[in-house]
């Protein structure tokens, strides 16, 4: 098979490489930094630029069988612009130039995040996000909204799963399809921008996970999403967080009594 | 490594142990009829009688690295004590009394179903159901609650999807973790009944689809998931219906316009 993975100079697109080599695939790496672990191919891309993604697209030439669309930015001061353009619209841009170039069956992976879990109650602010189709429009529509990095940081990933909904019987039609994969608190190298982003609750849900995940498991699950053995599993989105969503709804919902007692446990 | 497979006689199960022989793993099967099919050792057990619970999970007598709970009965009338007994509250106990089994990291693996996405909205009942420890209790829980065959297979599942998150934080403690699956419209034996119990929303989802699901999508999947490359995925539900769940939420929120236009496919 031939996969396609952006952002894979670093972090869990580097893993993702490396995995997907090891299980003896061809891969064609995109990043905006020179690399050539674990590639056949290096592509030069830059999500922030619509130039570079048109550029990036036109010069593969060669049929694929998925893509992990990895590429994307923490939620850091003064990014603001470059969070909603490169994780949610630069990545649907390229998405939609890439479709020429799927095999059928070919699969779409979306890297969100478990800070884009609050999608349910961000659908009207992605939808008016989602209308934006030039690069030079996304500051007048941070100025009318008010919302800063780490908002726009988590409307990209909200915007990423919502796409992924959205556009899962289109994907279909097409003869492919689409998920996306939620990861929570990855030790890479932006883990720092995440703690802090959300401060504390971080080292919260780290304790109560009993450590943070690791790269190599979230590019594990997204080289299973990629491979055909996950066909039947078309518009999920999958969280990947070490149980921290999981901690989070059983508080919410107070549902410790109904997990299993001492005795139950008993031979 | 070493799996445990309930329900291993037929559909989703036999397929789930062919899977993990084929990886080169030992299969313990358990199920109410004779197999012998892809298995290592076949173990009698009946869900709905707790005293061939106690039996079976005693005479295991060997670590495992995980369990898949997919021991399942349809929605189907004259069956409804049967079906909250098999699908959730046997499976339940059973788990509990096989922990004494488990090697550390292993992974329990729950069949949950896509007729349990009303999780969100069963909370109450499924606590009130959660509590009973006695099969004898059941028939009353019922005619309490006023429930037919088809709500107690929605609520079995949906108490699968809520007991699953709420076990998430004793599985850490205990170094093991356990995530559930939920499967939609898998053309298995028992396909015909959900047919029957869910009418055409079946029929029309299928359609979207373009087709049912296969019982071995849904074990290449639970395989992933007892295996060690999924470890960092924990507590969480993951949706396996071919887009169906996405089809349905794309609607309720009307997210067309977030989707990918003509023009965005263009080279």
């Amino acid at each position: 098979m031939t996969y396609a993975v952006t952002g894979v100079a670093s972090g869990i697109g580097a893993e993702l490489a490396q995995v997907l080599k090891a299980q003896g695939h061809r891969v064609l790496g995109f990043d905006i930094r020179d690399t050539a672990a674990n590639l056949d191919r290096f592509i030069p891309l830059d999500l922030n630029d619509p130039v570079s993604i048109a550029h990036a697209v036109r010069i593969v030439g060669e049929p694929l069988d998925g893509l992990c669309n990895n590429a994307g930015l923490p939620p850091r001061l003064g990014l603001e612009e470059t969070i909603l353009q490169v994780n949610y619209l630069g990545t649907r841009a390229f998405t939609g130039a890439m479709m020429r170039w799927f095999r059928p069956g070919a699969s779409v992976v979306n890297l969100a995040s478990r800070a884009g879990q609050g999608w349910r109650d961000g659908v009207e602010q992605v939808r008016r996000l989602s209308e934006i189709r030039r690069r030079d429009d996304i500051a007048r529509f941070i100025a009318l909204e008010g919302i800063d990095a780490t908002r726009c940081y988590n409307l990209s990933k909200e915007a990423v799963i919502l796409w992924t909904i959205a556009e899962t019987e289109a994907m279909i039609a097409r003869g492919l399809r689409m998920n996306s994969l939620s990861p929570g608190a990855i030790a890479t190298g932006i883990f720092g921008d995440f703690q802090k982003a959300f401060g504390e609750v971080v080292a919260r849900n780290i304790a109560r996970a009993g450590r943070p995940g690791t790269p190599r498991e979230v590019a594990e699950t997204a080289a299973f999403l990629l491979s055909p053995a996950s066909g039947w599993i078309k518009g999920a989105d999958i969280a990947i967080d070490g149980g921290m969503g999981a901690f989070n709804l059983s508080d919410a919902l107070d549902l410790r009594r109904i997990g299993l007692r001492p005795e139950d446990l008993q031979p």
